[in-house]
Parts: structure tokens; C-alpha cells; sequence
């Protein structure tokens, strides 16, 4: 592949992997336990078959389509992850650079190594803000208010880690938190006990809230005008739930095999 | 295997292997995208299993058919493949007289190396003529005519090709688009940008029309009395539309896994 | 994995292969004839897919079940293996230690390397006794009435055993019959013929009972007044029958492989 | 392995490997073109799952069956096979010693490095043969009158192969067609030509009768009073057929693989 550029996402992942540090490369690329679940999510695209359909003038493609009336060029968009300055120095404002270039969507993740100010201010995507409800849940509020100023259009709520996902990577690999410059004066990160295994998953019991219930959901519309977003639905009654809940959408996703396996 | 003849078709693929250029044979043998259809193309062969009847008489076996009213020894044609001089200097001259001798039926390509009157002159199979739409009505046109003058027996019209299929491979080995001495005087292919990834794929996207569409086969049927067949058809509504827009028959086929993956 | 504590089963197992010797290492982990069923009996668990369902309060995760009135933090007991000493010096007393640390059962095999009444004294975890029926009843007989003095809670017969599986890996290893302390004096073990294949295999069918019935469940249960679960058990009819027998319940189990491959 | 006997079929199969040479361990282990059906012989097998029974007595266990009216301890019995001589210097008498000494029962198949005499005198196996029908039926005939003579009990006739498998091991190794001394002055051999291929194939091509059909089971029960049993039926229909056709039965079976590939 010498001096050629990469011609699909399997040759961009070989690069990522020459690129990153081990720590960092099964952190963004590995999953839950078994990595059964994050397996399957690749192999299912190959089950989907198309039904190809001839003599159909193709001259004028048209993907484009709308979100919450936001109208982008492809149904695709930047899905929430966090910790970008792991594989990029500007981090996620680089992210929202590409995606307005794209004239598409991007949900900045809780989770940011950008300030989510800095990323509001860095180019005009349309942006989403992702949110996960913490203990105090003055710092959730605090969170989704500067949204809010910074423009952001909705808040994602991601409700499928109460806990988070056993991943068997970062365990090993002892991956260090990377920086919440969000958090900083919101919640103490000094005094984490990293003797053992993954900070990650130390720092996300410390302040993850297990008991979130529907009942967060209202309390989140209570304090802000902006649609939410439920992601982490895989039932229908869920689905329904959300709705029923007052929800603006759900997103279908089992967090790319990252939380529970064999969902 | 030295000094034995191949006793199967993996055995030929293997030779060929060793004799053509890597650009050459993956040229050849390579298809679109993940090649999840080229090689369920192969795989689909062991999924067809047979229910032999005993102690029927076959010291005569007839396995001779007719096609358009042609009669041929053995169902087996030769489909149209372009070409032909990347393996053999005699091209598709060579090919038309190894299906002379079997007295089969040659489907010359569109993207024949050898004129259609050098094939036609050559020596006597039946041969039909495999037709792509270009976005000058007039080429193919000329082509059809040159076919007729020729003494084809038929147009074969493939219409699974609006745009070409993403060859990875081809894109990988910057592939050539060999000549094509039929177009001489009807396209010019002296402007083709080639600074980057497969010129076939470039070519292809300057002289196609993905606007094709049905009443491109009305467009055809007036200006010829040769029979059509109507090549890439994959769905029973396609093939209803193919016969009811006139056509004498229809080709099933994914293009040999090399247009539409996961087809 | 250097420094490392092992972070699932699998790593605990490569450990265990280190650790021991060939024959002990493949006596724990071997299965029946083509180990169908062993690899089977893992890779089913990969096929029970998950669920999940979102915004469930999980402060509070109660796993706490109880079984035959006994009460357990969590529905995983100790099942009955044998030859401990295999693996660690002190044997079954090592394990029932571990499962009381747990709050945990542990079923204390019929093949122990350590006496029931050592076993029994060593700490208070509850127990269970898995039985084999003997040609001579009254070996079984004598070996209820210890587990019984010894403050055992329930009998657990096994019954998928009238022969022993045919365990290839044994045979070439030439496995050596473990220590059996609680037949000493009961059974005589001298006169076993050892000159070819498992010393296992051929202990096995000197001693145990071919002839084993429903009618012996019902011998049992006259010379006890124990609970009596049955483990074996693989259809619906036996269940039943397990039941008509007088059985306080039934342990569905395939013998870890170990006994008819292809079960 | 050293010093160790075969613990499973497998290693008799490895076993076999070393001591032959490549041609004839290809020639027995071989199966006709891709050898779909020799690995899915196997294969079904493993799809066959047992259901477990417990508590049932087997003391006593009872395999035997009858055949024809021949009591026999296992309904296992010897397959026809050809040319024993490729694996053992004393050939079929060797393997009718074997069955005799297991009370099986031996199929002599008409491919016997042994002559028919010399089989039947060896030892008192129960022995059906086996036959194919030659182009000169005068051939089976002979070969028909002598198992009679020799005392032989049936006739296995083989419907399965009016033309042999094609066996590309044998190809490539350009099989030499073993020994057949019961042909011995009914079929010339001399004139086969060698140049190319299996000369296996040559000669079955040269001999066998394509146009073999139901009326040929009539002509062979005209001339034997011996049942017939007609081997290589695969569908309910032929089975039906041969019955009507007076057959004393039918054997069910793919010729291991070695004839008719994907059946």
C-alpha cells in the first residue's frame, strides 16, 4: 500500500493501528468482554442483501435528508465518542471542522477533550450535545445549560451504562481516563484508586448514576428547551417508553458492542 | 503438478496466476467492493446438491439446446468478458474460434480488444454482440450497425452498469483501461484525468449514461431487427418489464460479483 | 500477560495448562470421544443472545436465590468434580473453603481427594454429596450414611454414568486413578489390570453399576432421609420420571462433555 | 503417539497415511471432484445428536440384528471395497478372516485382488458379492455362477456408477488399475491406453455398461436364484422401483463420496 492511499475503512483502521499506542488503539477500537457483540455488529451488514433494480435513471442521486428539520446532504452522521486528542492533537474540534466541511451533523460526546465552548466556536456544523446523567445532577444541568448557550441544537441522552461496559482491553492495558476539561470544578477527579485494572471504569462508578430511571428523562425536559434524543434503545418497549416519555427520538444503537456483549 | 494438465477449473486459475501480471489478473479475476458476492458467486455452486436416479440408461446423454433458435451442443456459452488480449496476443479472435470448435455461442464484448469485423472474419460461431448505452446515442448506434454488417445474431444489452463497479483491486494497481479499437474515431480517450486510482473507473464514468432507463430498449429496438437480450436482470419485476418493453429474453447474472456487492 | 491478574475464565485456563501436567490438565479439561459436545457445550452459551432493557433503576442488583430452603447470594454453586489434589495441594478441603467464603453450595464429589469427614470439619459451607450406586449397594450405602453423620444437606446421584465416557485424551495418557480416601477399606483397588490404556476407564468398570434403575432411586431414597436431586438428566420423560421417583429435583447437565459425546 | 495403539478411526487414518504410498492411500481415501460429499459424509455425522436416556439398565446390551436371515452380533458389516492388496499383502482373504472372526458379515467386492475361490475357501465369514453389469453380460454372468458356487449367500448389485466418479486424486497420480484376477480370460486388459490420466477410469469406461437400466435386475434374477440386493439408491422413488423390480433390498448410499460429487 505503499504511496497509495487507503481504498476503504478496513485499510483506514490498519493505519490507525500503526498510528495510535496499543493503550489507545483497543481503547477505540476494542469491546465488551467476548467482543461478540462488536464482531456481529460488522458481520450483520454482510447479511444485508440488496435487490438491485435496472434501467432506473441514476443520472441525479439524491440521499439527502433531514434530522429534528435539519437538512444534511446524507443520512449519515458523527456519532458521540469520546476522547479525540488521543488520535488527533486538535481533538474534537478537527472533528467538527470535517463534519461541517461535510455540511453534516455532529454529536459532540460528554466525554470531549475540547471545551464544549471551543467546539462551538471552532466552525458551524449543526451539533448535538451527548449527555450522561451523573450522581449530582447539578452537574448534568450545568452541562446541558452551556449547550445550550453554545448553540448546540439537542441533547442526546445515552441511557445503555448504568455501568459501564467490561472492556477486557482496557483492563489490561491499565487505560488511563483521558482529560474531561468539561468537568473541571464540576467533579473531583483526584482521589480515584487506580492501583487495579482500568481508571476508566474506576472514574465511570464513581460518578455514573446506576439508578437512572424514566423518571430522569422528565426531569431532564424540566430543565431545558432543547428535543432529547434517547440512544441505547433495543426493544420496541423501550422505544414506546421513550415516546411515551416525551422523547424528540430514539437512537438504535448497542454502543458499538462497547457495553453489553451478546445484546 | 509439473508436467500435468490442470484437472480442474482452480487448477487453470491457479496457472493463469502464475502467467498474467498481478494488475492483469486481479483485472480478471477480482470484484466490487468486499467481493462478498464474487465469492458467494462461487460458494452457491456447493449449495446446489443433486438427486441422482439409478439405472436409467445414459450410454446416449444429449445435453444439446438452442438458444434464439441456434442449436448448440451444450448449454454453456461464452459470456461477454472484455479484454481478451491481457491474456492471450491473439485476443478475442482466439476465443471465437475455441467456441467455434465446440460449436458454441460467443457473446462478443463491448470491450473487445480485436474489431468486430477481425472477430467476425476470423472463423464461424454464432456470435451476438454485448452492448453498453453511451451517453452519445450515436456510438452505440455505429456499433449496432457495424454487429448487423457483421453478421451478428444479436445484441445483448447490459444494464447493470450505470456506473462501474468500485474494484478495489483495479483502484489499488491503478489499472489501464486497454484499448478498445472498436471506439477508434467514435469517443476520445485522450483527455482522461489518470493522476489518480483506476483509469478504467474514470473511463467508464466519462462515456456511460446512468440515465439509462426502459425506454432506452424502445430507443434500441428502433433502430435495429436484431433480437435483444437484456443482461443483469435480478428481480422477477425487472424481467416482466424487460419482456414487456419487447425484449426477446433476459440474463440473469451479477456480473461475475464485479458491479453491485451483497447483490 | 506479565504481572497481570487474569481478567476472564479463558486466561485462567491458560494459566491452569501451565500449571499442571499434560494428563492432570487434560483429565480437568478433556471431554468424551470427539469432544463434540465439550466444544458444543461453549459455544451454546454464544448463542443465547441478551435483551437489554434501558432506564431500569440498577442501584440494587440482587442475584440471591436459595435452593432446597438454603439461601445463596448468587444462582452459581460448586458442581462435583473430582481429584482436587490434581490442582491444588489441599484438595476439596481447599474448595469447600472457597465456596463458604462465598456464602456458597458446593457439591462434594463421590471421587474426592480428601475424606468426607475432613471435608465436613474444615469449615461451614453448606454441602451437597454426589453418589455413585456401587455393584455392592452396601458401599453406597456406607457412604450416604458418613455424608449424612458429616452434617451434608442433600444426595446428589449421578446418573449418566453406568459406564464411563470414552475420554481419548485419558487413554493416551495413560491416566492413573486418583486417590479415592473414602473407599479405602470399602473397595479393594489392588487387582485393577493397568497394562493398557486409562487405569480410569477400566477402575470405573470393575465398581460401578450397569444395572442402575429407576427402582434404585427408590433404594435411596428407603436408606435416607436426605433430599435426593438427580444429575443427569437430559429429556423431559426422565425429569418426570425423577419426579415420580421422589426426587427433590433434577440437575440438567450434559457431564460437561465428559460422558456420550454428542448429547 | 509412540508406542501407542490408535485410540480412535482418526488415527488409524494417520496411521494409513504413513504406510502408504501417496497414490494408493489418494486411491482409498480419495472422492470424486471437489470431495464435497466425501467431507460432508463425515460432517452428517456430527449433525446427528443423540437424546440420553437415564437410569435404564445396561447391564445387557443386545446390538445384534439379522440380515437376509443371518444373525449377525452388530449391525455393522464390511462394505464393498476394491483391491485389498494396496493395503495388505494377503488382500480380501485378510479382511473375510476378520469379519469371520467378528461373526460379520463380508460384501467381496468384484474389484478383489482375491480371487472368489480363494476368498470363500480362506475362512466361513458370511459373504454376499458384489457385481457390476459389463457391457458383455456374459461377464456377470460367469462372475454370478462362480459366487454361487463358491457359496456365497447374495448379490450386491452396484447401480450407482454406469461411469466411475471422477477422481481427480487418481488423475493426477495417474492410478494404476490394481489386479483383478477374477477377470482373469473374460476381459482383455492389454489394449488400455496409458497416456494420459487414471488408467482406473480408462478401464472402467472400456468395460462398464452406461445404458444399464431396470430391466438388467430382471435379467440378472433370471439367471440366479441368489437375493439381490441393489446398492446406491439415494431417492424414496428408485427404492420404490427396485422393490418392484424384486429386489430382496436396497442399501442406501453415495458410494463414499467416490462417485457422483454434491449428491
Amino acid at each position: 500500500m505503499e504511496n497509495n492511499l487507503p481504498v476503504n475503512v478496513r485499510e483506514y483502521q490498519e493505519l490507525a493501528k500503526k498510528a495510535l499506542s496499543k493503550m489507545h488503539y483497543d481503547y477505540i477500537n476494542g469491546g465488551a468482554e467476548d467482543e461478540h457483540t462488536l464482531r456481529d455488529n460488522i458481520a450483520a451488514y454482510g447479511r444485508i442483501l440488496l435487490r438491485p433494480r435496472v434501467l432506473v435513471d441514476v443520472s441525479n442521486i439524491d440521499m439527502s435528508t433531514s434530522l429534528l428539520g435539519y437538512n444534511m446532504p446524507s443520512p449519515i452522521i458523527v456519532a458521540p465518542t469520546g476522547s479525540h486528542k488521543v488520535a488527533n492533537p486538535e481533538g474534537e474540534v478537527a472533528t467538527a471542522k470535517a463534519a461541517a466541511s461535510c455540511n453534516s451533523l455532529m454529536v459532540l460526546s460528554f466525554s470531549s477533550n475540547c471545551r464544549i465552548e471551543e467546539v462551538a466556536a471552532s466552525c458551524d456544523a449543526i451539533r448535538f450535545y451527548q449527555l450522561y446523567v451523573f450522581k449530582k445532577r447539578a452537574v448534568s444541568a450545568t452541562l446541558v445549560r452551556r449547550a445550550e448557550s453554545s448553540g448546540f441544537k439537542a441533547i442526546v441522552l445515552t441511557v445503555d451504562n448504568p455501568m459501564l461496559g467490561r472492556r477486557e482491553r482496557d483492563i489490561r492495558n491499565k487505560m488511563v481516563a483521558p482529560d474531561k476539561p468539561n468537568l473541571e470544578g464540576l467533579i473531583s477527579l483526584e482521589n480515584l484508586d487506580t492501583t487495579d485494572g482500568s481508571q476508566l471504569a474506576k472514574y465511570v462508578r464513581d460518578t455514573m448514576d446506576p439508578s437512572l430511571s424514566w423518571k430522569d428523562v422528565e426531569w431532564l425536559k424540566s430543565i431545558t428547551s432543547l428535543p432529547i434524543l434517547v440512544k441505547g434503545i433495543l426493544t420496541a418497549e423501550d422505544a414506546r417508553k421513550a415516546v411515551e416519555a416525551g422523547a424528540a427520538g430514539v437512537i438504535v444503537s448497542n454502543h458499538g458492542g462497547r457495553q453489553l456483549d451478546y445484546a
